[in-house]
């Protein structure tokens, strides 16, 4: 239920920092990755106290923080790079819808980060917190294992253009990283609603209708987490925040196709899944109808017979047939006639 | 039924008073709250009067005016707070939808609080009509007991900025203890509905499509009751009134925000209840399916049978299989392979 | 049907004065109310002639014909009041859509005002024009009988601001009459509905499909009356017009809220129709279900028991159990043991 | 199949005149009517060199040409007024959807002129072409036959303002006529769906699934040529080229109303038929219903009856109730008992 | 699955060059035509280099690239025309959405190429990437065969117009051709959908509902396909690029309309198929009555009748209907009177 941890908070004052999650973890990671494009600092930190200095001078500094269930670590946070109490309250509260916040000197972003595991088919979501201020980006999330060690790894290699790049690229190549992962996912529901297809062409059961409904809940989970970040990107185009350089608007754009073409497979998935469910429901009626004409083909066939057979069971003493001769191999073939004209009727009408 | 009260009125001139509610209650009680940075007074005034005093001054004044069914008393505080005659007319009208009204000098609100009843799953709505002005907010509600609570012990206790802030703060924390309730009652319809999901799974009988439609309707009755919120914050933020101070502007985005994960859940819920419904409706399809299944198995097994037993009971004179000696065993034998070809072509068909 | 009329005038040059109404009724009533802030003059006309008179001066005049079927009255009042051929061609053609258009010197409405018998359960529409000049209305309706008396009353014993008021308050009381009116209705369709809602889980008949369905027509025809008069209203909000004041638009926002209310509960009457449909679908399909057990049950215990009463019928000479003493009590034992074994069966199944 | 003729076309340059229509008819027909307040000239013409003088001068000059599968002949057209090679594709391409072409010196439209058939309950339709020049319309037709009579009888008898006024108000009145036969259609079609709704109470059989489905086709196709009417109206009200005079334009407006009231007839066409289909459902399920309750009491009562009776048909020896003087009588009470009671049993489930 | 290719480069650097392609074909082929109004130059070339020379100068340059799985010539391609990473990125993912990037000196189009093979009733789409600059135009492919041999045959004979203008206008040749060819798919699906009509009406199986799905499938893809060619093209005539010149616009326009119109069809195709479920279901579920009817016509005569021989079957001693001489033809009577009976029953209730 997504609203849950919610309510815990009913009544309290706007801006007070509550952890809103599932569970609370043990680990808190502070990792912070400094660059420019002569170097790379890549370390562990205890306390946030240091991350200000990474984050003054002229490098772009990337400080992740794995673990928000400690209100007064946020709080602190807060306090060090100057962020809004709504910011950081919606940091805790990881049923925030995805969006996009302007505070002026930072720009705010809350994303989700969804991983699927095939054996026991269920999404596995995590919010993303990303807060893009001049050279620094700050991403915070719910757990230790996140979709961003190829950025790391390109940061530590140099690969690509994001040495050469500034806190914006950063902050997009962890946007891109996110919905790029979604695909990953798309691909595996997607293979597993082929073997659903596959199995309902060939042996139907009821579970059928309870799977497509497990898949249909979460393609759209995966278009609820992707829509918002079409927004987010367009209005991070619109609003020429001065947080994003013109080059970067290039990229976002690319980062706005792909959410478009996930939420076009959603809608090709679903299609697949009503047409599934249809076939479903056909074949469940087809086979009733089949149950339907056995049935009447034996019923209709030896209820007439069993009741000739019964009318010469009867024990009247004047019963003419009974005394003659050939009665009982002409009865056998007027069994056989009306079995005979039965079938051939049953033929006719297709139904055998 | 949603019109029932409005047709009293018909035929009256715009601007009368007349009470629209359920029914009219015995208790009025009008409470003052009134408060600056430095204190708080508390009071609870018989009639109307004395509010103009605590109106005026620096101070914020809230005026909580809980049972609203004496036009006269409507009709006195529209004189003194200089209110129209369509908003005193709007307040009394307890169908109102909500909405935002500016009338220059004051802007008017309309909401809907919920309650949500778990044992007798009913939904008890009650309006709430909010007047702003410089430095007072009104509320009035057609009964006594709400959800305000949390925020009168927040200004009692100078807890978050509430104290520091003017009556649009005021105003924002009335409007979000009224939304984020919204969550504790789709927190436990959404109990009910994963019930009902384990229900259906378990033991589906006819009433889960009666308490489909009722969580349906009654999760629509909320949207319908939240939806409009988005439209009134989204004018508060546009229209730049100035009773709205622009920091307050970042609370109300956060109530929006709110709006619109409301929205999302009622969205989800619809979607798990279709699918409760599509999977009872196939169980309802497949139990149906089984009992064929039974029927034709045992007729189909047993008419041919009969017949069978009923041609030896003919009373022929001339039946040679009658005066055979192994007749009765072999009778029997072809009973029985009758008997398992059938079972084998069952279990071949897999309906066994 | 919507259209029948609309094409007796096919190939008709625009304008043609011909009337398009259910059939032509013999009455034709001019009645005439002048009224100033001091005095109120009532009067019924014969003919138009003496309308120019009142409509001069300072007085606010309002004109109601009710009966539009001589095109020939109406082409008089258009040379009277200078209105276009349009105009007069969209009076006489009561199949119009409700509708607003600005002809500079005057406003032209076009509404259907609706009235519901609930004992044929059937509405009766009738198209209502208005005519908004300076200091005059006139409106134009197809039969005598209509729900304006609350307005004539207010204005003979000037309740309300509407003697102190113009024509363009005049023209906000009747609309707003009419649209109050469908609340009226509204209330009166959805008490029908409830009980259909209770005749459903009661006693289901086929007839309850058709009840749906007419109850659906009759509330989408509501709401295709009064949609468009949000839109009527959004642009006489908008446009500015000079024949409508500042201080009416206030009221005009109120009906806006009002038609938006009755949209609202046509689409909840709609929810609750398709649940209502949904109950009794479902319904039959138990019935059936019950049906198809019973048939089942009985079935499904006596053919196997008939089948060995019937070997026992067998007219074999070498039939040991025939002769043996006890096989009687035997056989009914091995009977009732089939009798209660399938009876435990079919309780475990739950089918009885 | 609406694209059968574009794929003819495939690969051409465009602008390349190749006729697509269904098939070539022989005639061509070219009528000019050339009119000024003062007086009309009309006559046929055997090809188009003739036309520049009539189009010369201040007359208004309408040149009707039913027969456009001579590409040459559209070809010479295009040369002497000086049109545009896509219009003139757009001309003999007769699947064209209905639009305006803004051509600087020339409007084009593409409308659809529909015919029904209600004995053989078909559309016919049919493209029409219209460009508008100063002081010139051209209108060109697939075949010979339209409904446009009445405007040429119109501009004979010089009835309404039609040759007082100019080329503009020419084209409105062709496309007013062809937007009010869509009326009659829909009057026919609704007729004919009236018919439906009582044969499906009185005598439901499968075709009447077919049936709606025709019909639905029918009143889509419809909407689909009226609908772009609106827009092509919508343009010529907003774009305002010097083409079209500001009184045209309040006519212009009506017609598009008729658009609107055509649209709105459809959807509540096809409200009708999808309640019709249900209707259609339910009887075929209730019928359905009524079998299995005919066969369940018949069963139910007389197998059990049967093997009662089968039971004193065995041939044990030694079975006392046989040898019993008042077993006959006392077995048919019983008989009788267990009928009564069933047939009791039924009467109170209702299945009786 | 359309994002099987898409995961394959998870975590790489955005403008990393991998080839995205359902499986690498061995061949590539490009091939260079280039013209101006005077003649033309047609060329096959190995490798790359040779096209710049071609690109500069006056005259028109069509590059078309057949085989895109080879990176490296991409980049070379990039290099030479001074191409933007992120289009590269694009031209090599065959599975990007069809979209229009505008990088200032040049226009980047990504488009679906669909072939239909009506044998195996399968899509086989191929993506095309059109690069835009002034003078030149690079198509690119994913295997040899395209739809443009009439754009070729036009450039070789000088048909039409395209000889005489620019590298805009051969663009829109191009896409002017892939949306065309839809339409000659469109035909095709008709054709097989028209059969499938047929099909249900005169033998319906349970194929029938995998063919709905599979055609709804493929029209959707078809508009899923053409649906962001309108966008691009609205782009194009809105954005007023510098390499478009206005006489093009006026083509573009033509494409837009097809576009609508290809959208259109899949709309009325899909009305179509939803009508052949329509009828495939009811068709069923009228064979499924038929086949009940047939059973309860039988059981119900032969079930009472021989309930009746067996009471004359019972052994009991003293039944003095057995002794009496006429019983046999009066219980024949019996047995014809009760059949007559019912049969004059079923008739009446129409179930023969």
């Amino acid at each position: 239920m997504q609203v849950e941890g919610v309510s815990k908070k009913f009544g309290m004052a706007p801006g007070s920092l509550v952890y809103i999650g599932d569970e609370e973890k043990a680990l808190i990671r502070i990792s912070v990755i400094d660059y420019t494009e002569e170097g790379v600092v890549e370390t562990e930190l205890d306390d946030l106290t240091a991350c200000a200095e990474y984050a003054a001078g002229e490098s772009v500094t990337w400080i992740n923080i794995s673990g928000i269930h400690d209100p007064k670590m946020i709080e602190e946070l807060g306090r060090i790079f100057n962020l809004h109490p709504l910011l950081l309250e919606d940091v805790l509260n990881t049923e925030t819808r995805p969006k996009l916040d302007d505070y002026d000197d930072s720009l705010f972003a809350v994303l989700k980060m969804i991983d699927y595991d095939p054996d026991i088919r269920e999404l596995d979501h995590e919010q993303v917190s990303l807060v893009i201020k001049k050279g620094v980006v700050i991403s915070m999330q719910e757990r230790v294992g996140d979709v961003f060690d190829p950025v790391r790894e390109r940061i530590r290699k140099a690969k690509g253009r994001i040495r050469r790049s500034g806190a914006d690229y950063l902050a997009y190549a962890l946007i891109d990283m996110i919905v790029d992962h979604y695909f990953t996912i798309l691909e595996q529901i997607g293979g597993q609603i082929e073997e659903l297809q596959d199995k309902v062409a060939a042996d139907p059961d009821q579970e059928v209708v309870q799977d497509i409904h497990r898949y249909k809940h979460q393609i759209i989970y995966l278009r609820k987490a992707v829509w918002p970040v079409r927004e987010i990107i367009a209005t991070l185009l619109r609003d020429e925040s001065h947080l994003i350089g013109s080059d970067v608007r290039l990229y976002l754009r690319d980062v706005y196709d792909h959410t478009i073409q996930v939420v076009d497979t959603v809608e090709t998935y679903r299609d697949i899944l009503s047409g599934v469910l249809d076939i479903y429901l056909t074949s469940v009626s087809n086979k009733m109808n089949e149950v339907m004409k056995v049935l009447t083909v034996i019923a209709t066939i030896f209820i007439p017979l069993t009741f000739l057979a019964g009318v010469y069971g009867m024990n009247f003493q004047y019963m003419p047939e009974l005394a003659w001769r050939y009665s009982y191999p002409v009865i056998w073939a007027v069994f056989l006639a009306i079995f005979a004209a039965m079938i051939w009727w049953f033929k006719r009408k297709k139904w055998l």
